[in-house]
C-alpha cells in the first residue's frame, strides 16, 4: 500500500511495537507472584506464517471497484489484508500473535472523497459485497472485524484519503473535517486557525474523526470539552441509498435528532465522511493537579460534587485503591494511601483558570480531599497514550491486561463498581492464578459517571476462553446492575449480545428498521452493533 | 369532564380569556394607522354554534376503550371534543372563533397510567382508530389536531391523569416525572425536594412534561438550564408494539442515542409516559439586568461572545430595533434607541453569581453594550407568560399577531434574519395594509442561536389565507437560507411540508421506517411530523 499517507499500525500489536518497552525480569517475577500464576511467553509468529483466507472478491466486483477508485486504490496483497482484518482488542491480538488473521477482507479499498464512498457502497450493494468502514483500526470491541455476514465477499473501506480540513467557521466556532483525519493531523490543521477539539482518548495518535463519531468516543478532557457526540454540529454520511446531510442548526425542534442516530451507528447505517464539530480556542493556560482521597466512595462523591457545580475542571479522574497502588508501583514510587484523583484545567485566561481552580479546591477540600500538587500528574500526562503499548509488553510475557468500561447514575455507581469487580474476580480466580482488578472514573456528568476497569491476569493455557468468560461475567453484571454496556468503546461484535438488554427488543427492532431504510441489502458492516432478530416462533415485544 | 384535575384552556383562546386585557381605542387606532389598514373585529361565535362532526367511533372500539380506562374516562360530549380538537396557533383560533371545530376527536380518553396508555394504543391499532396524544394542548404548529388520517375514527389521548412525581434521585440530581404534569405542578412537587427544572417557555402555565419532551421544547432560561432535550436522562414510551425504556446512563456508546429519536417524535413513534430529567437546586440568588446595543448586529455579536465564553448568564435575549421600540411603547415608556438585551442569572451562591455577572459585564461592555440596570427587565419578567393573551386581545380587534422561529449558526444568523424579514414583508404588504415584523434572539449556543419573529398585521378579508401566504414565504426563506424549520415549536402539520428539505429524502425514509417498526398500522398521530412518501414514479434518493 504505497499510497498510504498514514502509517499502518502493527499487524499484531498497537502502533509501532518498537515503542513497547521490555518487561524487566524483576517486574515479571513480581507480577507472577502477585497473580499466583506461572507465565508463559506469547510471542507473535512470523508475518509470513499468518494464515489468510483466499481472496473471494469476484472479477466483476473488483473491476467495478477499480473503476470508481482507481487500480492503485484497491489492495489485495496479504500485508494490506492482514492490517485490515480487525481491531486491537486483546482477543484480536491473541489470535493474530498465534497466526490467525481470522476474517481478513478480500480487498482494501481507499476512496478519495464522499462521492467515491457513495459509489463504492452502491456497487457493493449491487454486487453483494459486505463493507467494513476502517478509520484508525483502533476498535477494541470487534467494530472493524472484516465480517462478510451472508455475503460472499467483504472489503475494508479505508478512509485515510479523506484527510482534509474542509472549512473553518470562526464566528460559529465550528470546523468541518473529513472522516479519515487522525487526531494529531486534525489538531495540526485546526491549530493553524487557533482552534482545538480537545479530544484526547487513549487512541489519540491513531483514531480518526469519522471513527470517533461512529463510536461515540469520549476523551480524557471530556469534563471540559465534552464527549465527541456533544461536539457534532452536523455530519454527512454516504449510504447505498444516497447521502444523509444532517444538522442545520446547533439545536432544533424539527423532529427527532437524526444526527444522534448516525453518531454511534458504527458503519451499520452509513459511512460518515464529514463531520462539523464544535472547536475551542487553543488553551493558553494548562494546569494539572493531583488530590488524594481516603477511599473510592469519598473520592467519587467529590467528583460528583464537581460535576454538579458551576465551576468544573477540564479533566477529572479518580483511581480506586488498587489502581492508585499499581500506578505508583509502575512509576517506581512508594504507594500513596487511598485513592489518587487528577484534575486538569485548560483555559485562555489566567484569571478565569485561577478562579475555577480556587472553586474546585474549595469543593474538593470540603469533600475530604488532600492536595498533592502537580508532580504526581506529570507521569500520567507523559504516559497517557502509552497504555496500549504496556498491554503489548505484558502480552508478550504471558500476561493479559485488558480493559472494559460502563457508566451509570451517581446513585448506582458504587454498587455497579462492586458488582463488576466481583464478577471479574469470580470468573478469573482459579488454578491458573488470580487477577488484579483496577478501576477509575474518568468521565463525569451531572447525573452520573463512567467506570473504567483494567484487569491483569495470567494468560493461562487458553487465554481466549479465559478472557471471554471474564468479559461475559462482567457484561452480565453490567446489564444486571443498570449500567450501559459501553460508555465509550462502542458495541462492535463484542457487546452485541447485550444490546437487546440495553435498548429492549423494540429498540432493537428500531435499529433494524433504520438499517433496512438506508441499507436494504444489508452490506454495511454486518454482524456489528445491531442484534439479530429473534428466532421465528419467539414472541416479539408487544405482539 | 368532571374528572379533570387540570382546567381546560378556553376553546377559542389561550388559557382563561378573562385574563386577556381589552385593547384601548387609542391603541387600536394607533395600530390601524401604523399598519395602514382598516380593522374589523373578530369575535368568537357562541360555543353552542360551533359545528362538530358526528361521533364516528364504533361501538366495539368504544367498549374496548371503556374496558381499559373506565366509562368515566371516555368522553364524547361536545365540550370535551371541542377542547381537544387542536392547539393554539393563530389559524386554529381563527377557525374556532368562526365556529369551525375542524377535525374534532370522536372521543377524549383519559388513561390512568403507562399500562393503560399501552393497552389503549394496542386496541386502537386493532380497531383502526387514530390516536392523538394530548398534553397541555398548547401546540402552535397543529401538533394536536385531531386528524384521523386513513382511519374511520380518532381519539384524543389526554394524559392529565399521569400527574405524579415518580421518584427523585438527589445524588444523581434527576427526577422521574409523569408525562401529564403541567409545569407549575411539576415545579411544586420538585421544590419540596429543593429542586427545579428551570424550564420556562411561554407555554409554562399549561404545557406538560411529556409535551416538552415530544416537541423538543426550549425555555427562556435555556442558556443556563439547557433545552428540554438536554435535560432528558431517560424516558419511557408506550407504543402499539410494547414499551420503550431508554437511557441506562447519562452518556453511552451503546449505539445510536434512541432517547434522541423519541424526543421530538411528537407522538408519531409512541406516547411518552415518563421522563427522567436532570434537575437543579432551587436558585437562591436571581438577578436580571438590561443592556442596550446600538444595533442588532452588535448585540448579536455580544450574545455570541457570551455563548462562547466560560462565564454564561442563565438567560440571554436580544430584541431587534423594532421589537425594542414596540415593547417600550406597549409599556408606555419612551422608546430606547437601538436594541434591548436582557441577561439573567440564577444561582445558589452570591459569590458565584457575582463573579459570573462581573465576567458578563466585561464581555458585554467590550462588545459595545451599555448597562441599563434592572428596571427595564421587570416588565418583561412580569409579563413573560402573557404574550398569548395579548394575541387574543389583538385578534378580537382584527389584528393578527403570530410568531414563528428558526435557528442557525452564528455566521448565518443575520443573513437569515434579513431573508425571513424580507419574505414576511413582501408577503404581507398590499392593499390590506402592511406588517410590523419584530424579532429576538432568545436561545444561544456556542455554534449558533435562534431567531423568534413576531408579525403584527391586519386580519384582512381572509385572515387564514393571508397568514398562510406569509408563513409559507417565511418557511421557504428559512429552508433556502440554511435555517432549521423549527427551533422549539416543533413540526406538527404546519412545518411538515418543509421536513424533507430539513432532513433530506433519505432522512424522511428513516422516520417512516422507524414508524413502521413501532406503529405498523400507523395509528399514532397521523399527518404530523413525518412527510408523506414520494409519489410512485418519483425517483427516490440514491435509487
Amino acid at each position: 500500500m504505497s499510497t498510504n499517507r498514514a502509517v499502518d499500525m502493527s499487524w499484531f500489536a498497537w502502533g509501532d511495537p518498537a515503542r513497547a518497552t521490555e518487561l524487566s525480569d524483576s517486574l515479571r517475577d513480581l507480577i507472577a507472584r502477585t497473580l499466583g500464576a506461572e507465565l508463559r511467553d506469547l510471542p507473535p509468529v512470523d508475518e509470513s506464517d499468518v494464515r489468510l483466507p483466499a481472496v473471494a472478491l469476484d472479477a466483476a466486483a473488483f473491476a467495478a471497484l477499480t473503476d470508481v477508485v482507481g487500480a492503485d486504490n484497491v489492495h489485495t496483497d496479504s500485508a494490506a489484508r492482514l492490517r485490515h482484518c480487525g481491531g486491537k482488542s486483546t482477543p484480536d491480538l491473541l489470535r493474530r500473535r498465534a497466526g490467525e488473521a481470522g476474517t481478513a477482507p478480500d480487498a482494501v479499498v481507499l476512496p478519495a472523497d464522499h462521492d467515491q464512498v457513495e459509489a463504492v457502497l452502491r456497487l457493493c450493494a449491487e454486487h453483494r459485497v459486505a463493507v467494513v468502514p476502517f478509520g484508525g483500526g483502533t476498535s477494541v470491541v470487534g467494530g472493524v472485524d472484516a465480517l462478510r455476514g451472508a455475503f460472499p465477499a467483504v472489503i475494508s473501506l479505508d478512509l485515510r484519503r479523506l484527510d482534509r480540513l474542509v472549512s473553518v467557521d470562526a464566528d460559529s466556532m465550528t470546523a468541518t473535517l473529513q472522516a479519515g483525519l487522525r487526531t494529531p493531523e486534525a489538531e495540526q490543521l485546526l491549530s493553524a486557525h487557533g482552534f482545538t477539539l480537545g479530544h484526547l482518548p487513549q487512541s489519540y495518535e491513531f483514531a480518526t474523526i469519522g471513527g470517533y463519531a461512529a463510536t461515540r468516543s469520549s476523551g480524557q478532557a471530556s469534563a471540559g470539552y465534552g464527549r465527541f457526540d456533544d461536539m457534532v454540529v452536523a455530519l454527512k454520511a454516504a449510504t447505498p441509498r444516497g447521502t444523509l446531510d444532517l444538522g442545520r442548526a446547533p439545536a432544533s425542534a424539527a423532529g427527532p435528532d437524526l444526527r444522534q442516530l448516525l453518531v454511534g451507528s458504527e458503519g451499520a447505517f452509513g459511512v460518515i465522511t464529514e463531520v462539523t464539530l464544535r472547536v475551542r480556542p487553543l488553551p493558553e493556560v494548562q494546569h494539572d493537579e493531583a488530590w488524594s482521597f481516603p477511599d473510592y466512595a469519598t473520592g467519587a462523591a467529590a467528583l460528583r460534587r464537581l460535576a454538579q457545580s458551576a465551576s468544573r475542571p477540564t479533566t477529572a479522574r479518580l483511581s480506586d485503591e488498587t489502581e492508585t497502588f499499581v500506578n505508583a508501583a509502575l512509576s517506581g514510587k512508594s504507594a500513596a494511601p487511598g485513592c489518587l484523583a487528577v484534575v486538569g484545567f485548560d483555559g485562555t485566561d489566567e484569571e478565569e483558570v485561577a478562579a475555577r481552580r480556587a472553586a474546585v479546591t474549595t469543593t474538593l477540600t470540603e469533600a475530604g480531599g488532600t492536595p498533592l500538587g502537580t508532580e504526581p500528574v506529570a507521569e500520567w500526562r507523559h504516559s497517557r497514550f502509552h497504555g496500549p503499548y504496556l498491554r503489548d509488553t505484558l502480552l508478550s510475557a504471558g500476561v493479559l491486561s485488558e480493559t472494559l468500561e460502563t457508566a451509570t447514575t451517581w446513585s448506582g455507581l458504587l454498587p455497579l463498581y462492586e458488582a463488576v469487580g466481583a464478577a471479574l474476580k469470580e470468573a478469573l480466580e482459579g488454578p491458573e492464578g488470580g487477577a488484579v482488578i483496577m478501576c477509575h472514573i474518568s468521565h463525569t456528568y451531572p447525573a452520573g459517571a463512567s467506570l473504567y476497569f483494567t484487569v491483569v491476569t495470567a494468560a493461562g493455557a487458553d487465554p481466549l476462553s479465559r478472557w471471554a468468560a471474564a468479559k461475559r461475567a462482567a457484561s452480565d453484571a453490567i446489564a444486571e446492575h443498570g449500567g450501559t454496556i459501553s460508555h465509550h468503546h462502542a458495541v462492535g461484535t463484542d457487546h452485541r449480545p447485550w444490546m437487546t438488554a440495553e435498548i429492549g427488543p423494540l429498540g432493537a427492532d428500531i435499529l433494524r428498521a433504520v438499517k433496512s431504510a438506508v441499507d436494504p441489502v444489508g452490506v454495511l458492516n454486518p454482524g456489528k452493533l445491531i442484534p439479530d432478530p429473534p428466532h421465528k416462533g419467539t414472541p416479539r415485544a408487544g405482539a
